[in-house]
């Protein structure tokens, strides 16, 4: 069985809560639609036309190899008291930082650890608050990885411009920007985006303490900060803590803190105990037919559609699969 | 005594908390800087040139007249059990939606009423969740303001491009987006932005229902819904209510809704139960310095400037004043 999963921002700002038979109809229609347009065969001639499709529908009628599972061999659950903080990892875009966090994790680094900090709009950030644990030998200093050759990886971009980068688009499912002219990629901070806290001394980010995004993409730390992935499932157990009132958002008394059970990578669990989840293939037709819905809204809702999406509001849709 | 309060989202992501000395030491220096800057004289010539100041030097040596008070007979005290929320309205960008709803504020309409919908990286919205108030005779319809003409209106732009609108600045402190071709001008959906709940019908929103931005910018919202003004201060008690697990993030139990205490105008209330806050005045030279010192990031922190901002990461600054 497949449930959609987050991600899904709704369109409308109903007055009070739509009624569940209705949008169960309202679904079920938009659904017969979208398969029709993915459908071999062309619509009956003197049929009108069908309304395009939303992003429910396309993703309804997205083909299964639309979507991959998550690579759960650089997935980290960051286990909080509420639940579980699902991130996936992106070695391809900053290969020797996560390594050194998956080695770590390995270690057990993060147990016991807690969330230190939460700003308003900005960053929760989790990692040693008394700097008592030892970072192991050798990993107290690490090149940065602010940007990354693109290599092999394929880079699928959007159609809009960006501000903040000469192209923007997505690399596996990750948002990112690249410099065609000197080849250059990196992953950019939109919302859930995970990265890597440092010092001023640029090589002071090892991994030992992170933080996600929780606010409006803070686009400006883009290549002054090595970001290692996303987060897929659970940023609302991050976003709705409580904000710490000291300087910068930190926690002035432990006690505020939120702790860390544990943090695991997936492919260390039991396959029981692991999240099942999928993501939507960012260099799928799908995506593409997605893209283009969310740049202009055809739901009967919007009396103006804005010809244009930014980086950081375009959904990468998440699913669990269910045995 | 004055105070400088939230909207200063700081650069750093330093592995931990600021040592408290050695952070004032820098600020007292940065705040000689910033002083020198804005002084007449020039500097003395063999001296080497100071560092650009920074957000926290520009506002240190802002004159008074960079500031104005928020105006009282147009903010709104929506009280939780956590605090309360300063909301300015914006008379002139929405003038019938903002009567509106200031009329139901006199009538105590919302008091006793529910945060009833918070979905995480959107919106925290509030209203009657069970339809059994009565809104007023004459006020369930109105034509929607999702523009208007600018008028007399100062508009700041940014000197960056963005790709929502034609042109993108701020009106009286208050992120907004305008159209030089028609002459219309409307408020932007950036975090904080206050915005009126609707059905399809454009004329459904008449102010009863409300809802803050707690999210990355839902800009598609832009000229789609009557903004009406922003939080100015207290976003952090909506924006980390507790996520609500039904359908668009509606709570599905009227017992998780987090109850509203009261509305009130600043202006109904006694002078001892105010709050006073000051903003900085977007038309000022003041907030064009502030603009620039974060196009471009000054800070040793920073490997990378962005040279660019986008309209939501603008800060606009609010202190409190003190007696």
């Amino acid at each position: 069985m497949l449930r959609m999963m987050h991600e899904q921002r709704e369109a409308g700002l109903a007055r009070t809560r739509p009624r569940t038979a209705a949008a169960a109809a309202v679904a079920a229609i938009a659904a017969l639609v979208a398969s029709a347009i993915f459908a071999a065969e062309p619509a009956a001639p003197a049929a009108p036309p069908p309304p395009p499709p939303g992003m429910a529908d396309i993703l309804a009628a997205a083909p299964a190899s639309a979507w991959r599972p998550l690579d759960e061999s650089h997935t980290l659950y960051l286990e909080l008291p509420a639940g579980r903080v699902i991130i996936e990892l992106a070695p391809a875009m900053a290969p020797r930082t996560v390594a050194n966090i998956e080695t770590l994790v390995r270690q057990k680094y993060f147990d016991g650890l807690a969330v230190l900090r939460v700003q308003d709009n900005f960053v929760a950030q989790w990692g040693d608050p008394e700097e008592r644990h030892k970072i192991p030998e050798g990993m107290q200093k690490l090149p940065p990885e602010f940007t990354v050759p693109l290599g092999a990886n394929v880079f699928t971009s959007l159609p809009d411009r960006d501000g903040y980068a000469p192209q923007v688009g997505f690399v596996d499912s990750f948002p990112a920007a690249r410099d065609p002219a000197s080849g250059l990629a990196w992953l950019a901070h939109c919302y859930g985006a995970v990265g890597v806290g440092r010092d001023t001394d640029p090589a002071s980010g090892t991994g030992s303490e992170l933080y996600a995004v929780i606010g409006h993409a803070p686009r400006q730390l883009d290549r002054n900060v090595t970001v290692v992935g996303r987060v897929r499932q659970g940023i609302e157990l991050l976003s709705s803590l409580p904000r710490g009132t000291a300087e910068m958002g930190f926690y002035g008394k432990a006690a505020e803190r939120t702790p860390i059970t544990s943090v695991r990578l997936a492919s260390e669990l039991p396959a029981a105990s692991r999240t099942r989840l999928e993501v939507l293939r960012t260099d799928s037709p799908t995506f593409t037919a997605l893209v283009e819905a969310r740049r202009n809204r055809r739901d009967e809702w919007y009396q103006s559609r804005a010809g244009y999406i930014d980086l950081c509001n375009v959904p990468v849709p998440v699913r669990a699969l269910h045995d």
